[in-house]
C-alpha cells in the first residue's frame, strides 16, 4: 500500500475509533476529509511539531470544528498528542475535547465549532500575516482553512470572505469539504448557490477538485498558492466514505458503532484501531517534519520582529484629556495615544469610526498600505469580531473593534469565543444608552450591559469620565488573558473629582463616603448624578463602572442607578433605578427625563426610597 | 413641471425639511432614493391608504431604516400621517420616530434600522405570501425592499437572500440604492463584490438601472415582476443629490442646515418646505389610490382565508406526554399537536431538527410543496430569526424557529426586533446547559439565560418537565404581544408531581411549602433536585422556570440553583448556585458533577449554607 494511502487510512481509522470509544462525535467528516487533511499536512503545511509556536508557521484552522477527531488523529501522527489522548477523546479533563479548544491542545490554532467563525478567524490570521509581512520581510506564510457546507451558509463566513476578497488576502486558502450532505437534509434542499460564480463575484480564485485523491488536491493547493487572490478549493467528497451509510446525514454526527468493521475491511486495516504505522511516521518525517524544521532553521528573525513579538510590558497611558466631554471623545484621544505608542494596537470600526472615534494608526489598511493599522471592516460587525480573534491569535497583536453598543448583539458570538479563548481583544462600544436619543429604540442599548456582565471571562467597563476611560484602556491594553468591552457615551458627561484611573481597574470602588447607611451605586453617565446627589443628601456613592469585586456596602440600603436593564443589579442594591423597557426616539435629554433619570427626578426617587 | 418630477421634489424637500427641523436624521438617502420611492409607490405598489391592513397589499420594507424621513414624506403624500407628524420627526411622543417603528406609524410594515434585517424580514414576508398563495388562491402580492449598500454587507442579508434564491421567492423585489458611499468611506474601499455575478450565483435576477429616473426604474420594476426568480435591481444614485456635498459621506447623516437652499433652488421649489402640491395628490389619486382601491374592491376573500385570518382563539394543548424524558422530546410531541391542530403554526430549524425535534407540519416547504409548514432554514440562524419576524408581520402566523440554546447568540439581534415589535414568535432552544456534555464549552450555554431574561418584552421559559413544557407552549402559541423563548434539555429529566402547566404561565410559583424559613429556587432540569432536596430537608421549593412575577419568599434565606450564570439571580435569593465560567467537554453527568450540580453535591452545598 502506498504511504499516502496508509496515512489517510490511519487518519480515518484512528479518528473513527476515537469517536466510537467516546461513543460521541462525528465520524462523517473524518472519513470524508482525511484525504485533504493528509495532503495539506504532508505536502504543503509548514508546521514544525517541535516548534508549534514558530512565528512563520502556516496556520491551519478547522472551521468545521465538529471534525475534531480528524484533527486529533492528525496531531497524533505529528506527535503533538499521544495515543492515550486520542483514546480520551471527549472525556472530562482530556486535552481532546469535543470541539478543538485553543490553549488546550498543542497544534490547535483556534477554538472552533460555532459554524462560520473559523473562516472569519482565518481571515483575521491572514490579515495579521499580510500586515506583518509589510513590516518584517521574513514573515511569509499561508493560512489554510478546512470548512464544511454549514460554514458557508453562515453570514459571518460570507462577511469575512467578502472582506478577504476586497483586501485580496492572497495567502488565504479555504478547502471546502463539499459532501452535499448536511444534518437535516442534502445540501441541495437548502442551498443552491453556484459557488464558482459566487467566489468569482467576491474576488476569490475558485478551484474545483472532483476527484478526492492526494494528487488532485495537491495540484489544487499548488495552484492556490500561486494565485494572486485568496483561494477557495471545492473538493467533492463522500461523507462517511466507506461506512454502510456513506453519503447520508446519518453518518454525520453518530458514532459508527459496529459498522466500523465495514470501514476497517474496506481499507484492509489489519492493526489495532489506534495503531500508528511506522511508515506513516516515516512519511511525515520525510515531508512535513523535514520541510518545516528546515523552514525553522532557515528563518532569520530580525531584531525588529523580535522586539515586536516580545513586547509584553504594561503600558501606562499619559494623555491630557479634556473634561466634561463625551467619553467616546476621551476614548478617541486615548486611542491616538495607543496608535502613537504601540506597534501592536490594530483595529477599526464597522463603518462607524466617524461616530465611535475609534481609528487605528498608520492610515488605512489596504492593498496599497499594508502597514496601515486602521482596518475598515465594512458594515460587518460579526466578521469584525471574529477577524479580531484571528488577529489576536496570530501572535502579539492587541486588536480593537468598534461599533454602537446596541450592535454588540451582532458580534456577541465572536465575543463569546474571544472570552473562551482568553484573547485580549478590546471592544469599543459607543452610544451606550437611551441618551442616543433621536435614533430610537433600535439604537438604544438596554439589556446589553447585562448581556456582557454575564458573559464569563470578559471585562466589561462603562466609564463615567475621562479618568475611568484611561483606567479602562490600561486594563484593556495590558490584559493578557481576557477581552475587554468598554461602553462609552455619545453625549457629554460631567467629569468627577473622585473618579480614579487606577481604582477602576480593580472593580467597583467608593467615591463618596459620608458614613451614611445609604449608598448610591452607579456606572457611566449616571455616576455624576449619583455623586452629586450623594453629596447633597449626605449619602455614600460607589462606582460600578467596572462592576467586579466584592460588595462592601449594605445592599439592603443601597440604590443602583443605571440607564439600562436592572437585571442583575439586585446584587448591588435592593432598590434599582433603570429601564426595563425599550427606549424612545427623541432628543436625548428629553428621553432621559422621560425615563426619570435626570437629576431632579433621580433625587426625588431617591428621597422617596430613603424616607 | 411634470407631475412625477413634482412628486419626487416634494418627497425630497419635505424629507430634508423634516431632517432640518429635527436637526437630526439622514438627508442623503432622501435625496438619492426619492425617485425609486416615488416610482414604486405611484406606478407599482398595491397599497390602499384607506385599507392599510388589506391582506393582499404589496408589502414594502425600508431596510435602510435611517431613510425614515423619506418614508414619512411618502406616507404623508398618502395621507397616512399629517404635515404636523412630519414636522414632529424624531420628537419624543411623535409617530415619526428616528427609525421606522411597526405599530407606531400607519403604513410602516416593519421596524427597521439595524442593517441587513429589513431584507431578511422581507424574505419572511415573501415566504408567508408564497405559502398562503398555495392555500388561498386569492393571495397574490409582491414584497418590495429598499436597501442600501450597508444592508448588503451584513451577513444576515446574505443568508436571507441565499434562502430566497433557493426557495425561488419570485415575488420578492429588492431595490438597491447604489450610491457608492457609506459612512466612513466610498463603498469601494470596503466592498468590491461583483453584484451582478453574486446575484446570479444565488439565484436572483439582476437588473441594473444606470439612469436614476422614473421611466428607467419603472421598466426595471416591470421586468422584475415578470421574472420567475426573486429580483435585485441595482439603481445607481447620488447620495444627497442636489446638495453642495452630494456624492460624499458628509450628506449621509447630518442635516443639511442652510445648504437646504441649494437644493430648493436646484429643484425650483417655490413653496413652504412642508408644502404638499395638489398636483401630487392628484397624481397619487390617479395612480396608487385608484389602482389599490380597485384591488381592494376586486378582492374576493374566500371563507377559508377569512377563517385563517380571524383565528385568534386561545388553544389548549391536550397531549399525553411521557414522563421523565428530555424536555426537547416532550416539546417535539407538543409541536406535533400544534402542527395537527392549527393552520398558522409554521417554522423549522437551522439544520438541527433532528436534535431539536422541532419540525413544522404538512411536509417540507419548498417549490414543489408550498403548503409545507416545515421550513428548512439551512445553517442560517440569524436570517431564520428575521425571516420568522417577517412571517409574523405578514398576517396571522405564529412562527417558530429552533436551534441549540447556545446559538441564540447568532439570532439575538432578530429576537430583539421581535421583542420591540411585539411579535408572537416562538424560539425553541434545546441543549440548554452544560448537560450537553461532550460537545464542550462552545456548545454549552452559560450566560444565555441572563441574556434573554434581561431582554425586555420577551417571555423566557426553561421548563422543568412535560407539565411545564405544555404550559410554556400554551403561553407561546396564545401570545398576542410578545415573543417566547423556551429552553429545553438534551438529557432526560425527572418528572415532578408538583409542576403545573397553568401556574407556570403566570410566572414563578411555589411547589413545596414546608413553612420553612429557607426556600430553594430553581428552573428547568435543576428543579427536580431542588424539590427532592426540599422534601428531604423540609425546605420550600419554588419554580422560576418562568421567572416573572413577584418574589413572595424571604430572599435572604433563599438559595437559587441554575445550571448557568448566577448573574441576575440575587433577586431571587442571597445564595446562588450556578456556573460563572465556561463549561467542559465530557459526559454530561460527569460535567454536571464537576460543577457540583448533582444531587449529592447540591445537598451538601445547601446544608452548608443553611447551617
Amino acid at each position: 500500500m502506498n504511504k499516502d494511502t496508509l496515512a489517510i487510512n490511519t487518519l480515518k481509522i484512528n479518528g473513527i475509533a476515537a469517536v466510537n470509544k467516546a461513543n460521541s462525535g462525528h465520524p462523517g467528516i473524518v472519513l470524508g476529509a482525511a484525504t485533504m487533511m493528509h495532503t495539506l499536512f504532508s505536502r504543503h503545511l509548514i508546521f514544525d511539531p517541535k516548534n508549534p509556536k514558530f512565528i512563520n508557521r502556516d496556520r491551519f484552522i478547522l472551521s468545521a470544528g465538529h471534525g475534531s477527531a480528524l484533527l486529533y488523529a492528525q496531531l497524533r501522527i505529528l506527535g503533538l498528542i499521544s495515543e492515550n489522548d486520542l483514546k480520551d477523546f471527549r472525556q472530562l479533563g482530556s486535552i481532546t475535547p469535543g470541539h478543538p479548544e485553543y490553549g488546550m491542545t498543542p497544534g490547535v490554532e483556534s477554538t472552533t465549532g460555532p459554524l462560520g467563525q473559523g473562516i472569519a478567524v482565518a481571515v483575521g490570521l491572514a490579515t495579521a500575516e499580510t500586515h506583518l509581512r509589510s513590516n518584517y520581510k521574513e514573515i511569509d506564510h499561508y493560512t489554510y482553512v478546512l470548512c464544511g457546507d454549514g460554514d458557508l451558509q453562515e453570514g459571518v463566513a460570507m462577511e469575512a470572505m467578502s472582506f478577504a476578497g476586497k483586501q485580496n488576502l492572497s495567502k488565504l486558502i479555504i478547502m471546502h469539504d463539499s459532501n452535499d450532505i448536511q444534518l437535516d437534509t442534502p445540501v441541495s434542499n437548502v442551498f443552491n448557490e453556484n459557488l464558482k460564480l459566487r467566489m468569482e463575484a467576491i474576488g476569490f480564485e475558485y478551484i474545483l477538485v472532483e476527484k478526492n485523491d492526494v494528487e488532485s488536491i495537491d495540484q489544487a493547493l499548488k495552484s492556490a498558492k500561486l494565485s494572486q487572490k485568496p483561494s477557495f478549493i471545492e473538493i467533492k467528497t463522500v461523507i462517511g466514505e466507506g461506512a454502510t451509510k456513506e453519503g447520508t446525514s446519518e453518518v454525520h454526527g453518530a458514532p459508527l458503532g459496529e459498522d466500523i468493521s465495514t470501514v476497517v475491511k474496506a481499507l484492509n486495516w489489519n492493526h489495532d484501531l489506534f495503531f500508528l504505522p511506522s511508515e506513516v511516521t516515516e512519511l511525515y518525517n520525510d515531508t512535513l517534519f523535514k520541510r518545516s524544521s528546515e523552514a525553522v532553521s532557515n528563518f532569520k528573525e530580525s531584531e525588529e520582529l523580535k522586539e515586536f513579538l516580545s513586547d509584553n510590558k504594561d503600558l501606562q497611558i499619559h494623555v491630557n484629556v479634556a473634561k466634561n466631554q463625551a467619553t467616546r471623545v476621551s476614548s478617541g484621544e486615548v486611542i491616538k495615544f495607543l496608535n502613537n505608542n504601540t506597534k501592536n494596537w490594530i483595529g477599526g470600526s464597522a463603518d462607524l469610526s466617524g461616530s465611535t472615534k475609534a481609528l487605528g494608526g498608520n492610515g488605512e489598511f489596504n492593498q496599497k498600505n499594508r502597514k496601515g493599522r486602521n482596518i475598515l471592516f465594512g458594515v460587518r460587525e460579526f466578521a469584525m469580531g471574529a477577524i479580531a480573534n484571528g488577529l489576536a491569535l496570530h501572535s502579539n497583536f492587541k486588536p480593537f473593534v468598534s461599533t454602537f453598543f446596541v450592535f454588540s448583539d451582532y458580534m456577541k458570538p465572536a465575543m463569546r469565543l474571544a472570552s473562551i479563548m482568553k484573547l485580549p481583544v478590546t471592544y469599543i462600544f459607543t452610544h451606550d444608552s437611551i441618551f442616543v436619543g433621536e435614533d430610537g429604540p433600535t439604537h438604544e442599548p438596554i439589556e446589553h450591559i447585562a448581556m456582557l456582565r454575564s458573559l464569563p471571562g470578559i471585562n466589561f467597563i462603562r466609564p463615567a469620565d475621562e479618568n475611568e476611560v484611561i483606567g479602562a484602556y490600561e486594563l484593556a491594553y495590558n490584559s493578557k488573558e481576557s477581552p475587554t468591552a468598554i461602553a462609552l457615551t455619545r453625549q457629554n458627561i460631567i467629569s468627577l473629582e473622585e473618579t480614579s484611573s487606577s481604582k477602576i481597574k480593580n472593580g467597583n470602588y467608593k467615591l463618596i463616603d459620608n458614613s451614611s447607611e445609604w449608598t448610591l451605586v452607579a456606572s457611566g453617565s449616571e455616576l455624576a448624578n449619583a455623586v452629586s446627589i450623594a453629596k447633597e443628601l449626605n449619602l455614600n456613592a460607589v462606582s460600578i463602572s467596572n462592576y467586579k469585586g466584592d460588595v462592601n456596602w449594605d445592599t439592603s440600603k443601597a440604590i443602583t442607578i443605571e440607564a439600562g436593564s436592572t437585571y442583575g443589579l439586585s446584587k448591588f442594591g435592593s432598590y434599582n433605578i433603570g429601564i426595563d423597557s425599550f427606549g424612545e426616539s427623541g432628543e436625548g435629554n428629553l428621553v432621559y427625563k422621560h425615563f426619570k433619570l435626570d437629576r431632579d427626578n433621580l433625587k426625588k426617587r431617591i428621597k422617596e426610597i430613603i424616607e
